[in-house]
């Protein structure tokens, strides 16, 4: 039995609250247990420079942590002057799947901002992230698809993630974050809907893991994540069903 | 009539939902109209340089605004790597409305930290922020008493603050921001509870303005932070008469 | 008696050199008692982004203090590399302050930098910086003018701002840096020459202040803003009579 | 045939030069194909603050790039005032890698800073970083020994990666720079040279990937990185074998 | 002739202000034709790290200039948010120059901060800045040995300097802007009040020049800095003469 | 007899590798004695904007040292985002001396720019920059000629560099860092090849010196600058001939 009373294969309860920010084009409040993040999707006309005159948009991410979103209050990164080395690696990250799952020349030259922000963290902040950006930015597309901005939807699939890892030799699903604190290996999933990889990000903390171990890793990520996709569809029925390949 | 229908002296609807953040000592979600700021309340040993060896505490406020929070995205403070003129303003603001409601030798050498965010912006932050982080911060001095932290309240009063203009030569309560952004006169107040003044900012945007337009202002002001100060006082009904002045 | 022997409505001793700085469009320094500040004024072809191709012109302001302005030398802002909360703060409120005696479109696309730079500190840094702005900036444009740069003077009335405080419970008017610095309450006033306001910023220091003390800090502020405006007529004799409103 | 003539499984040539730079404690460059990376090992007395008193040591990294290193000139990092994302996410691996195979007991309170800075790029650079930081990390710990500062190794095993890729849908091993950048998989592993992982990143550049692409491109690194371990015990030869587990 | 009248070797006026800011230890406002600058010393106690239990003091530098100082108005360095190599590399000399006459055993451990800022620039700031600031800090050092602080004066000779240059092929004292810039060969000299050199450096601005043009004006520049050294010790009469060695 | 046994106008041994870096137009690593820098010359099309419709091209420099270069471990200026003010100083020295023998109308609107990066230092590290940069420099125009994007050459002289110093009242040439660190006075000399000079650095770092010293020391410098010269010379042997002047 784990510290919060689930199997090893159990995730936290999840709710998805779309609609969350209404200034947004797109945006959703995830709950997955005690971790809280709201992702927005902005659609802006233009392209960084390395895109001009392709005829392709850009989807980009920024991720931010309200400073007492954790139980010690962390400085502000406004504040520091810079951001730290660990969210400019988790917005890269989430910046890169869903980009995977967006046909850059059906969006054309626009730029989507995803910006996830968290305002209580308990583990497995940067998949809860991936799987809400995904409902904001598919939100954010039902949008200018219905305005007549864009003729066909740029999705090309779902995108959800899930952390799984190693703690006192168990292999465990979705981390809470004192289960992450002591992992011996963790491993952050990415997935389509379909079921292919999109990035694994595999990290020994505490000891080198082997092959087998990392298949059953994998196995057990790929149940969590059909689950996150299955929970995306609640939320957009009919019309993700219409466009996913 | 205004934009939304309001009368003149009609505040937008106020909603104040206590402990939005488990992992804080006090916090809020404060919303009133579509602002909508998430206020946490930090207590920290310590003090900055200055008070070391006083025996005082200490009040301080970061604000914030999510980039998405406006109808147009904003760029991220932490990505452009500094604070604006207008945070670094609001946030000496807020700072200086808790500190007048603090008696900084009741709260001993300790640090609080009032974080206010806001998730979605239509005018009214400021104060807003004002309001919500009073409600925190009283939250968390409960929270230390009732855990025998702290001896006594080091509150001694309750602080709120609102905005009024003057927009198209019309004296206006709580200024929505398509409002705010066309004032001729714009001006933040901020009260105790007893009714009298921390903070008084009044700025002419648009023309100078007279000593009889500021009375009726400072009147319109005085009228809306009490109900202000009612909606405080329902969300900390008991605790809240028995410790103020 | 006030520590420097002053009454209570008395103002420090008022000299105004102008064209202090001889590379500069116009120029002042300003000397109210020990404090003293050098003013200059930039006039500039071109505008911000958000007056391109509106036919307006731009008046800003940077304000700054060199490191030893004060008893105690403080750190440089260019060295720290940033500029402080109160830095910004400051320049904000002249800028905004000289804008609402400035006919923007009569400017043209200009922009107008008004540089405040402390060379001594003795408390009201930011009043005077107004008040010597000012005479800067219309002698800048007394020089367009002439030159037939500009075809009508953008001026639409002068400007002035002073102190005024709480202390010992007593009202005072220009307060010296020992007593702004024990004051219970502190206000900068800013009106137009002829009597309107334009900025109003009240802090309480030490205890919360009352509408009536509200308008005797108001009216004594009121009595020595018109000695400023004479001060700065008699530096500007003929000229500005004839382009004030 | 790939584009410079090698067999899909065959790694470019390597050479490691030890002691490359004579003022440092221990050093090497290494040479994989066009990419030469030169790597020093710095070894300090003192830890970062949250290690104070532990008597655990401290092992991390720093990863720069000469301007000229690629084929076009990139901008300095330290003119640009700071370090990009990616950077600070290669040296982050590059840390965790290296700590994975130290014993922090052993190391005592001391810290290691291992920097890679790449003066050629030819892809692979943060592989063969960690690679290169190995031997000069053991090359240090030879010193500190030799001197009796260390009692014993703090080196629990070896470590190397290297980088496979799917490129043009067949299975990699050593990604050249022309090769990595028309990659529709990317992924680089580091494991111990007894053969467990450390790190595995896995990113869908072009396309998703299934399990069983995974897989061969595991065993494909899993050999190539069995090639670097050998080499590493060829430039360290007796004493590696006694310290290694 | 040059283009102010002047003859090669002649100086422009020179008029030394001692105290001008009353809140230093010492002070001047140093005028050469229309370069002004205002110089400040300040003495705390205490030194940086390297010299802490040394009993050696310090003498360090900053140097600045109001943006207006020139014809063109300069983007402040505080705004800019770091000091230009240009002025890095003058408060570097300067800090350098008034070391070189200064016992720093007398000092003790203290530092001595000399600001030069420029309030008007028209060629030789960096020089009038050595000479401004050698008088400043004779000045506080008078202080502090008239406080029994000190109970000898730490200065062991004066320092002044000036530049010198070739412009149309004729050697040239005391370059004013319009001639630095046009300048073939420009070159600073700062030599001691006994005559010996303390810095030269002479560049090449248009062509490199000879042995022999380098002897020429090193003679000119030690003529007019004798004339600089009777300025400073007019302005310390007794008190200088009593001190120097 | 020196430190490391060579006669006081003895230079290190010199070693100049062309073609060092392969990704670069033009670069070299230049040894002289244990200090070893890599130069690289990268030429772009386009100038900076005070060059823009010229015609004239721009040479410029950046400088770096790797951490370990030094016996301590210095910070990165990346990780401490910002380039020091000796970094600065020595990368505008760089600049100017390679501009010095630089036909900017020849270059056409093109920049120039030279990296050099410290690997090692013992001392000279910033003059031996300058005498690698020049070679980089000319096979990078050799480049440039060979493919016909160069009409003709833009070298109009060598130029070349040494340090020279007084330490314990001897004049030497060429100072180790043991040497500088205790020098009384330090020298840096830029000279053309046909022995002109460019730049003329000298520092009293512990006592004036008189205008006979100053003889001794450019005699000196001189000597030894004609050594580097040939050795630029050996490396560029026929083309280098032909376009000197």
């Amino acid at each position: 039995m784990r510290s919060d009373g689930r199997a090893a294969d159990q995730m936290r309860p999840l709710k998805i609250t779309p609609d969350f920010i209404s200034t947004a084009e797109g945006s959703v409040l995830i709950e997955l247990g005690n971790t809280r993040v709201i992702c927005t999707a902005t659609v802006d006309d233009g392209v960084p420079p390395f895109l001009k005159g392709s005829g392709k948009g850009w989807v980009t991410s920024e991720y931010g942590m309200l400073p007492r979103a954790t139980e010690e209050r962390m400085p502000r990164e406004a504040t520091r002057g810079k951001q730290s080395g660990r969210t400019l690696e988790i917005q890269r990250l989430i910046g890169r799947s869903l980009r995977a799952v967006t046909d850059q020349e059906a969006l054309g030259e626009r730029t989507v901002w995803l910006d996830c922000d968290v305002i209580q963290a308990d583990g497995g902040t940067r998949t809860a992230s991936i799987t809400g950006a995904f409902v904001a930015l598919a939100l954010a597309f039902e949008r200018l698809l219905a305005a007549g901005i864009l003729k066909s939807s740029p999705l090309i699939d779902s995108v959800a993630a899930t952390s799984v890892g190693i703690v006192d030799d168990r292999v465990l699903l979705d981390l809470a974050y004192e289960e992450d604190s002591r992992a011996e290996v963790d491993m952050n999933v990415v997935t389509t809907g379909s079921g292919h990889f999109v990035e694994i990000q595999a990290t020994a903390e505490g000891r080198a893991f082997t092959g087998s171990e990392m298949q059953d890793l994998l196995a057990l990520a790929a149940a969590g994540i059909r689950r996150l996709t299955d929970e995306q569809r609640a939320v957009l029925p009919l019309k993700f069903s219409a466009r996913a390949r």
